[in-house]
């Protein structure tokens, strides 16, 4: 039978390939700020650099600290993908520019603590009539990497905040269908991306940020979504796996000139340069009908082999495709409408996106199936860079029958501010 | 402000306590199978053993693993705790004991193969037209210190079974209220607990174990939830903190002689011996509400200090709260309705229940509120031994005010199987 326990024949042991060496991740501390960037491959490239032989362990560093202020861009945009986050959008609630530009102070000096791996807060108040500051729940947890990146969504820019001249240049609603999108998984007027390798230190950023919203009036919670994902270590970069069991991501490798070029942006109102387009998407996959087809009808969906990554041209995950090549009968070796094809970079123009996806579950659906998928969020800009991309996707993509967008959002995310400035502060001057 | 960023006064620097050496963690592995067992605070014990003066990193191995045979006991009760669980419960759907006894011998073999960190089944089969026999998005991840823990409810012991001769001694419904609880997480005719240090690796156990229940016909989805928490290291045993800030397991503390008297199933029909009783409560919190009460009054309600973890008669996490202590008006310093008082064994005829829970959310709820909460478990030899401490607290404890139960279950957890056997041979004997 099927699922009788065997050894896969072609996988060697995994304890000698669950290796990452403390070495290769002191390097990759090092190289945070380096060449390499991306979405989860492209982060993982800064972190995968020990080797099976090297070592037998996969160690965290949860001391790492990244930097609030003073980059041109916010954190979490081309900092190595972390194991966890949190993704949350919220309505904002107040009724003038300044209500926005206080929350915004307010948020910024809070992830600025919770970056350095401090509380919001006093925990224990010296006053007994006091509320607690924090909340408590990271205490001694450690930075662990934390980043929390805001965006600010379409809604925020109109005339009754006198805010509508002051708009993003490319910031308006996808034009995407939404005939599967669920009101209760889309849209917002704020987001906030919490990323760390401690999912309880990224949960904790955000119940903070959302705690002084709903203190002041002036933010109420929509959406959010848990994510999760490691990528395995090994030789060279390695790339996590999402609920299909297929790695995400091998191809999401961006250089600095890259950033340049797709992520940055570099013209519009002054307050907007350094800052970029965030989309987002909550893509549920039917994970129990994919796993009736058999393995190597999914390559053909994705392109890839399942195991090793391979394009179905080539023997090793980095092999390029090679989307000329036919069979014996002249068909496309890759198939037309395959997942790596559609989405290939040289089948549309050049176009790159800058991904940082993450599994979720929500656990168990009202038919009783198994529910889970992928929180997509990827930066560029121009949000028409994700349309043209997607808008492929929905027409063609043979993955679209075991996947369905629930969810989506799209924000400007303004860059990091000055040293004791505060997010998107130029927007109000 | 009470929320205005501040430092925690008299918090030390937080990268100054997260360590966890990985001298700790050797030392930790080697501990697993000694003295100190228990639940999220016992299990801490065996991890926790690195000082701030040693090390500034907090590291796990994801190369450990745990056997799934040959204990007296399944592997998951008394075994150091992970960060991250799966928790699921089942429907039996077969309609005979030796359905049952297929899928309990499904999922043993199963189980040994992910606690070794392979897989259940081929990846990529070798034949063009096979399904996967694994879902993949596991491989390479290691171990990770994969438990898999199999419970049986009450519904499986009956007449039209065959089984209800056999049923463990004990084993029947909670003698609870179920005022609050909500059937779509309440009951189940088999528990799943998969604790990991990699979520993905625990959901993948458990999808694997789902799936083969669904493809035999005899095991269906019924309640699922996925639980975090971190120790954070320090000097000595470290306690996780619960989402309200506090502490949670510091005096979870279980030696062999204890599990001996209170876990241990030593009577009963013989297939049940070296199992034991597994209740649990999902547990859910309103920490907006508890975020608005002050602090002073929170410490009243657990019997203990915030930051600290120290009971109101002492100044250090690991002292014996003194319940006999007044004020200076005569009124016990911990107060008699504070959780701490209610819940400890002192006070309960010297009963201990080996605890194992785990933080959860659940993202926001109907009412645009944090959802979020505790996932507990328990073990003993007797679910009276739950109830008692539960009818206690369910009358009394200050907590309730935050706090409503919203899921149930009970279930025998039968004995380790022996090498090449399965769960709950004798069962069928």
């Amino acid at each position: 039978m099927d699922d009788a326990p065997e050894q896969e024949p072609d996988e060697p042991a995994r304890t000698e390939r669950a290796g990452l060496s403390r070495r290769g991740l002191l390097l990759s501390a090092a190289a945070a700020g380096g060449l390499l960037v991306g979405g989860v491959g492209g982060g993982a490239a800064g972190y995968a650099l020990g080797s099976a032989a090297e070592t037998d362990t996969d160690a965290i560093d949860l001391s790492v600290t990244h930097d609030f202020y003073g980059s041109a861009e916010q954190a979490g945009i081309r900092t190595p993908v972390q194991r966890y986050s949190v993704f949350m959008t919220f309505d904002f609630t107040g009724t003038t520019a300044s209500d926005l530009q206080m929350l915004l102070a307010r948020w910024s000096a809070g992830i600025a603590q919770v970056m350095a791996g401090k509380t919001v807060g006093q925990v224990e108040p010296d006053r007994d009539s006091a509320i607690g500051g924090d909340t408590g729940e990271a205490l001694d947890l450690g930075p662990a990497a934390l980043t929390v990146t805001v965006g600010l969504g379409p809604g925020l820019f109109t005339d009754s905040l006198g805010l509508a001249s002051r708009k993003p240049t490319l910031l308006r609603e996808l034009q995407l269908s939404t005939a599967t999108l669920q009101a209760e998984f889309t849209g917002g007027d704020l987001s906030v991306q919490a990323c760390s390798d401690d999912p309880q230190v990224a949960y904790h950023a955000v119940r903070a940020l959302a705690r002084m919203g709903k203190d002041a009036g002036t933010a109420a919670t929509r959406w959010t979504v848990m994510g999760f994902g490691r990528a395995a270590a090994g030789t060279g970069q390695s790339t996590p796996r999402n609920l299909m069991g297929f790695k995400d991501g091998t191809r999401n490798v961006f250089t600095d000139a890259d950033y340049d070029s797709f992520v940055r942006v570099t013209d519009g109102p002054d307050w907007t340069r350094e800052g970029t387009y965030q989309t987002v998407r909550k893509i549920q996959m039917d994970i129990e009908n994919w796993d009736t087809d058999r393995v190597s009808d999914q390559n053909q969906v994705f392109g890839r082999y399942k195991v090793s990554g391979a394009p179905l041209t080539g023997t090793d995950e980095f092999d390029t495709p090679d989307f000329a090549a036919t069979d014996d009968t002249g068909a496309p070796v890759i198939p037309a409408r395959s997942h790596v094809r559609l989405a290939a970079s040289e089948n549309n123009g050049g176009l790159k996106i800058l991904r940082r996806p993450y599994n979720y579950t929500d656990g168990i659906n009202q038919y009783g199936l198994l529910d889970g998928g992928l929180l997509f969020v990827s930066y560029q800009n121009d949000p028409a860079a994700f349309e043209t991309l997607q808008s492929r996707l929905d027409a063609s993509d043979r993955l679209n029958e075991y996947i369905t967008h629930v969810g989506s959002g799209v924000f400007f995310v303004p860059g990091a501010p000055a040293s004791g400035s505060y997010l998107a502060a130029g927007l109000f001057a």
